[in-house]
């Protein structure tokens, strides 16, 4: 079939960086674009993926490059969803294998080729480019999911935490306010955490307990059968 | 970037089509290769995606050419994965988007184009060209954690069925047995299913319930937060 005439699309990479800190609270990392199509526009970092190159790789290489992020510093990447209409960029047909990264403390380091990159408070978004406004929403439908039956948010998090810290860190995430008597039982019972002999003392508050994940690597909870 | 010298790898698309029945158990659609590379082995029926053409239109008109298989006979079709190792393909870097296809009583319909479409055990598989064991491997992976938190065995059962058969299903995917009474218990209070007024009787056995699923569309159950 095709041989000699068949055609592939074009391959390309985006990434969907996202941080989460009590100030902030969930955002995403954005690139604004230097050359055209949607030049100006905010975006996700992205780029080609030549023959030869993993969509990983390229994910790597193309993060350092326009958005100033180097993966290792990630806690968790992980292959999100290949988006694929005909329509998506102006320039023809192009496929997009994206990734999700998450991560803590991160601070995007300017660099010849990086553009602007900037994380951007999911509250306060910009229009972006292409489908990226999709992708996006895809990328947080897919991380609000794993909030349910994962230890996911063990990358955002900082080593030690309160419980309430890490309720907002899921409230971030959910979009929602969450029942504190009902998220701590349900969050104490799923195994995930281990209690510290550490104390978090703030003001006039009583000083709370700090945990920590158990792993910093991903860990599904059976429920429905087990 | 690259314009003028990019070379993109060749986009394929390969489909993971499950089904299961009480005796054959869980069992996976491979087509038998009737050329090169890999000729007369056995496979996931792939082909090629061309610039133009969705991955998703891809593997329908695949699937129908070579697997015997209209996807809209299929309960439930997603996509899987993208697998693009280097090496995966001897004639050139391949990049494979997978899909993974569920149905029940699928029977390929033959055609000049189709290549021995034929549900295999998964007992009793044989050696897989490419990378395709893999691929199954992650689709298997994928299903088994689904059964945790959605309904998406709806997609293989008939629209009535014994708590008992739903069990063997369940069981079937997880490769494993379950606890009878828990399993009982988490299905029930999972909201996915609807008892009926009918019963199903056999042969010596007290006659059983028969259920049916409140929706032939993926739902998902939250555990750890709600």
């Amino acid at each position: 079939m095709y041989s000699g005439e068949y055609v592939p699309p074009t391959l390309t990479i985006d990434s969907v960086v996202f941080q989460w800190s009590a100030e902030q609270g969930l955002s995403v990392l954005l690139i604004q674009r230097s050359y055209e199509p949607f030049m100006g526009a905010w975006a996700l970092p992205g780029g080609y993926c030549a023959a030869g190159e993993t969509t990983r790789d390229a994910m790597s290489r193309v993060l350092s490059a326009k958005g100033g992020i180097d993966t290792d510093r990630l806690g968790l990447v992980e292959q999100l969803y290949t988006f694929d209409t005909v329509a998506r960029d102006p320039r023809g047909h192009a496929v997009s294998v994206t990734y999700t990264g998450l991560g803590r403390d991160l601070k995007p380091a300017p660099g010849d080729t990086t553009q602007n990159p900037t994380f951007w408070p999911l509250q306060k978004l910009p229009d972006l480019a292409y489908d990226h406004a999709d992708i996006l929403a895809y990328a947080l439908q897919r991380l609000r999911s794993k909030l349910s039956y994962t230890n996911v948010v063990y990358a955002l998090m900082p080593p030690l935490f309160t419980l309430s810290q890490l309720q907002s860190c899921y409230e971030a995430i959910a979009g929602r306010s969450l029942d504190k008597r009902n998220f701590r039982k349900k969050i104490l019972a799923s195994g995930f955490l281990k209690e510290t002999e550490k104390m978090h003392a703030t003001g006039a508050h009583r000083p709370a307990r700090l945990y920590e994940f158990q792993q910093q690597t991903l860990q599904t909870s059976d429920h429905i059968y087990s």
